[in-house]
């Protein structure tokens, strides 16, 4: 079968490797329906040192189980489930499937199947953001980034209850789709003039929930600056530095910084009615849609930001 | 009157000033009954730069109301007070008295004296530190530091319902009220062996809530590196730092990292009760009392740790 392995920087190749079998009695066997590209992956695709062996890539997926191993209590043949943190290829083979994999209510060629596909991890790192930062309803929040994830903020931000919800960023396309889930301002300046911009859209204040959707140092403290004193900083930005800025800024304000990875699995029950009953759409991400050969040029379009989310159909 | 001036690092005189007087109808002019050094006024006797006008100290006192602007409508002439951040001094004018003063219900020679002026800062800042390290029945709590912040932050824990508390320090006779405020574990070691250690002591997770009570680099640090995965950090040591350190061990723990100066005025209600009623006795931090004269002395005393913590009878 195929599969996308990363050598170094730049160099995405999708080579013939072993088809995936039942190795313990827990595993399950999945043909790949979905996957899509993360964020995230920009950073080794930008910075991989390079390997020998290479590494597989991909975290997203939605399957069909194909085979299940003989311990399997809940995973059956023929379910369709979404993979929080799998790989981008034709089949793979998932550990303790009944603990790792959640089966899916729908066919195969479900409409929904881009916004189920978002639950494997964008939509609830976005979520998860939201939730560290203390979004509620009333409140004011600022998002800090327009690639998928915030965008995904804003959809949790609007999704929870918030007032106002300002997004940082400055591409029009992003802008726009932000605007459609829900935000109700846009910062397009940077650095000191963007937190002066949001603390004049917070009546001086600042927000009281800040989404750092981005993990670069300087979009960090842009975070933790436009929190209003006793404000949350949610970040889910993976980090690019070794510090977190402002301590004294943030200490003076009792600023509280949390977030990492996302419980994504444990979101799924939270957020599956609402993208099943269409009261979300976080689906609308993908603004392309691939073949697995494709998939090094659609890290190249992630990366030049020609393309907000990449969906892949093997 | 004589009122405490720092003039420089290590530069502390007691000096002659004018009484104070009612400028605004919401002020009200206290007679100092105690006053304290506070931990935190050891930056500035290590490191201030000279000033020719020197800076009024002390950020914690209880007093005798002498006067009342007619505004005022809460605050009456002989209450005795508790003033949240006031000045080592004989006398003061405090502004919006009625929002800033605490009445209490006892006389001025109270044998609670010295708790009840722990709650001006001390005690509501190691209480704010196990607040936001979200402290609760049945946790782990490491408390970093065992100044009189991290004694009264194992009182905290202790009255939280924590059922493990670690005190990180090394000053045997702090160590030892440490332990009858209810520390169940000592940890001596610092830097990557107090990490192992907290580890140990904990069945290798590390604690739900550190509290860090200390300000500078190691030791954020080290309350990050003993916080268990999805656990949270409490700092109240004024930052000595301009950046939190490890930002991608806490982003990947999904650390939750809060703090700064507490509302202490705000703690009272939940903290008077049981000062009042004997559960808590913070006051045992106070192990030197002194006149006004001897402040520039105790001043030292504190910074070479001979004191834990000095109370100040003007």
């Amino acid at each position: 079968m195929r599969a996308t392995v990363m050598y170094s920087a730049g160099d995405v190749r999708i080579e013939n490797v072993p088809d995936p079998s039942i190795i313990e009695p827990t595993d399950a066997i999945i043909r790949v329906a979905r996957a899509s590209i993360c964020g995230s992956d920009r950073w080794p695709y930008t910075s991989m040192a390079p390997s020998e062996t290479g590494q597989s890539m991909g975290h997203e997926a939605i399957g069909v189980v194909e085979e299940v191993g003989a311990d399997l209590r809940t995973v059956k043949r023929g379910d369709v489930v979404v993979m929080p943190f799998a790989t981008q290829a034709e089949a793979l083979r998932i550990p303790f499937a009944d603990g790792t994999l959640y089966p899916l209510p729908v066919g195969e060629d479900d409409a929904l199947m881009p916004s189920l596909l978002t639950l494997s991890d964008v939509m609830g790192t976005g979520h998860h953001a939201a939730v560290v930062a203390k979004v509620a309803p009333g409140k004011s929040v600022a998002v800090v980034g327009d690639g998928a994830v915030g965008l995904c903020g804003v959809i949790a931000a609007k999704r929870l209850g918030a007032e106002q919800i300002i997004i940082l960023g400055r591409h029009a396309d992003r802008i726009a789709l932000a605007r459609e889930f829900g935000a109700t301002d846009v910062v397009s300046e940077r650095g000191p003039e963007a937190i002066e911009r949001v603390k004049e859209l917070t009546g001086g204040h600042g927000v009281h929930s800040a989404l750092e959707c981005v993990g670069l140092d300087q979009a960090v403290e842009t975070a933790i600056e436009i929190a209003r004193p006793g404000g949350a900083v949610g970040r889910v930005g993976v980090p690019q530095h070794e510090a977190i800025p402002c301590a004294e800024p943030s200490f003076y304000n009792n600023i509280t910084i949390g977030g990492g990875p996302a419980p994504v699995r444990a979101y799924i029950d939270d957020l599956l009615p609402d993208v099943l009953e269409g009261r979300i759409d976080p689906g609308r991400v993908f603004d392309r849609v691939i073949g697995l050969d494709e998939v090094p040029d659609g890290y190249r379009a992630m990366n030049d930001r020609e393309a907000i989310k990449v969906m892949v159909l093997p």
